[in-house]
């Protein structure tokens, strides 16, 4: 039986307990949706305001050179980087994750070409395809689709457990490794994989796809892969070197704590900006930024080496800032173990909810979605409704008039994020016992939690 | 002979003096840099506050709603519009300006292709061409040539005064009207004119482009307009619907004070939008933002109506804020006179600066470089300085340690810009007398202004 003075005592013990001190969270609030926007940092309206005050105000143009404006990209970026094992100068801060995927998928769309025409030069009568999850979040879809017409590619969106098999059924011959041949010109399986295109971590389900697996399919079947880690960075432990990924993007305002709209990040391993470079390409987003001499004002566009080639327009000083401060409430748990310490506590406390909802709200109409296996799945618990049509709205509205901020997903998805650097043991309590009163008392059926006025 | 007593009695006399008010702006500095960085508007720094504490720490998740953050795209490109002669609904605060040129650039190709053919079917077997300017900033040159390789179009950089012959030579036949015959297929002439991008005021000589008669002359060619207004939105009157211009961008961080790397916007004519709606065509950085329904998070992109389907990422809600207080200080002109009185002052201090140079500066080696017709030219003056090669530089460097801050091009251009906003008649005498008694003195040769460090 588990009380809520045990959840007391299980933060009383937590060592990662402190970290919560770091964050200005209102006073009755249990907030479960920091994978949609961390919470606040407490560093951060005063670096903010030093930024607009003294570097802005104060400083003026100078502050480019003096307060290391240009620089910042890079520095927050390699701040991140420690984040999802990436090497300082591999990943940049910039843009947003969705302007940061269609400079990422084109250029692998455009790699994956070249490399497929090196291996067989018949291959360009072959279709080229974007794989990627019928649930993908809709932005990496949109811009799949995009860049799919711009480079004449076609985008394949299957279910999650079908992409293994397919990529499997498109590996390329190996010499000396027995495998499929050529198919004939005539079938559908006449397509080539160019690139895999997944999030990490389902924005609706939580489950957490394998990157090193899938990373190692795609290779096999000559496809480079674009990860999205909006939902795992700062959130789970991400290692793009270890899993020899291609390229990848992720979210700033989520698990980095970056602020609303906060800048998103880009990620290339060196083998792919080396490969671009050598064979002068470029990523199409290509803004004075990204130019190997932005200040020469040269006529032609001629790309910076490595990862700061994908930065595009000028950076966005105050945002960064903001970044900043939210990267490095991440990076404070590192004396506690780091990313692997806030993933054991996600773990625990995603398995403490599941315990709770099972033992509290049992036969309340709820259903786990996530997936039930901790390592599959991400930082957050997904719940099925199964009461109403569109019953995940006004319960959660009724949850937030109690003090706890979930999000929801229609129609009937409940969704609950654990940010285990301020998240307590006693908030998952109180979460499930405001949502078990919810669902017992029926107030959510109350017209005044069915308006609609619902973002991110 | 202009004294600095008269300066002075100018300053008394301004009715928008008090306007400087608005800016907090550091003790003994002449800021002539507002065309980089705009200066620190007095309102921005509690406003930034109040979004970061309030809306952000208190109001987490549910500000998107409550405290409107979604819609300020749209609310601060409200206001920009009534600065450039755009409607309301028409022009948005999005991305940098070069991720906004990329998206304008390539939707004009894709509109300017479809409009050729139209007109004559035979047109698809003839090349289209972007035609800028050599000296445009070189972000929309390195974005052009990136739309160019990926529609097929080409890029032609003119000289500023062979555009409009170019494309006196390109106009199409009109019916009943005397015209050049469609050239033989293999002259070089067999261009047809697809987008003229041009950046109203050049950056760097300060010349301005006569929006009117130039998209005149695109228009009678075929093609249409992407004008970049990064200096002349909030510095000289612009009337882009008066103009029938076709697409617009422009900064938020120079004469708008949007703080550094502030959102930039975007503009398109309701006919440019209304077509790409009817032809089921969408600007190519196709993020949720900007999808007709974000939050039903459907598998296929469709864009929102109007100018809101150029959106792509999330809002970037502090940048956003900065720059609605930045936009705030050009509107409050409005009761003395707006635009007008602004560009009269610029006019005047403009005027005012090059009298001085000619009478206090004669024989030291400047040349006015930007057009002397004040109509020809945007709220800055260049100088070329005919003393040593690269001297800009340290020149630069010499009046700033003397706190007259302006910019320089390398080689050898000077570069003041006038934000009639905060710069007062007094500041230009300064100024000038500075620039005088740093060249007669011959201490801008010393070492220490030799070193370079220099950013946007």
């Amino acid at each position: 039986m588990i009380t809520r003075q045990l959840c007391h005592t299980l933060d009383v013990s937590d060592p990662l307990a402190p970290l919560r001190e770091l964050f200005d969270l209102p006073e009755g609030i249990v907030y479960l949706d920091g994978n949609s926007l961390g919470a606040l940092p407490r560093s951060t309206a005063a670096r903010v305001a030093q930024v607009v005050q003294d570097q802005w105000g104060t400083g003026l143009i100078g502050s480019w050179n003096h307060a290391g404006w240009m620089d910042l990209p890079q520095r927050v970026g390699d701040k991140i980087a420690r984040l999802v094992g990436a090497g300082p100068g591999e990943l940049i801060a910039v843009d947003s994750t969705s302007v940061n995927l269609y400079k990422a998928l084109h250029s692998a769309v455009r790699l994956a070409r070249l490399q497929h025409l090196e291996r067989d030069p018949q291959a360009g009568a072959r279709r080229l395809v974007i794989v990627s999850e019928a649930s993908n979040f809709p932005t990496d879809l949109y811009i799949a689709q995009s860049v799919a017409r711009e480079t004449g590619a076609t985008v394949l969106a299957l279910d999650a457990d079908a992409i293994r098999p397919w990529l499997a059924a498109h590996a390329l011959p190996r010499p000396g490794v027995p495998g499929r041949d050529l198919p004939p010109r005539a079938t559908l399986d006449y397509d080539l994989a160019a690139v895999l295109l997944l999030t990490q971590v389902n924005y609706r389900s939580g489950r957490q796809h394998d990157m090193g697996a899938l990373t190692a399919a795609a290779h096999a079947a000559g496809a480079l892969t674009v990860w999205d880690l909006a939902h795992s960075a700062g959130a789970v432990p991400v290692d793009l070197k270890g899993a020899d990924a291609d390229l990848a993007v992720g979210c700033g305002y989520k698990y980095l704590n970056g602020g609303p709209g906060a800048p998103a990040f880009i990620w290339a391993h060196p083998r792919i900006t080396a490969t671009l470079h050598a064979q002068g390409l470029s990523q199409p987003l290509t803004g004075w930024i990204g130019h190997a001499a932005p200040f020469e004002f040269g006529p032609d566009y001629r790309p910076a080496a490595g990862i700061a080639g994908f930065q595009c327009g000028t950076p966005p000083v105050l945002a960064l800032a903001a970044l900043d401060c939210g990267v490095d409430t991440v990076l404070a748990a590192e004396e506690q173990g780091g990313m692997a310490a806030l993933r054991a506590k996600s773990v625990e406390l995603a398995e403490l909810f599941i315990s709770l909802l099972e033992s509290r709200c049992a036969g309340a109409g709820l259903t786990v979605i996530s997936p039930r296996d901790p390592g599959e799945r991400g930082s957050q618990v997904s719940i099925a409704c199964e009461l109403d049509e569109g019953c995940a709205y006004p319960i959660t509205q009724a949850l937030i008039a109690r003090g706890v901020v979930g999000d929801f997903r229609s129609p009937d998805v409940l969704r609950f994020g654990f940010t285990p650097l301020y998240t307590r043991f006693v908030d998952v309590y109180d979460a499930v016992e405001q949502l078990r009163q919810v669902l017992v008392s029926g107030e959510w059926r109350e017209p005044r939690f069915a308006v609609r006025a619902q973002v991110t």
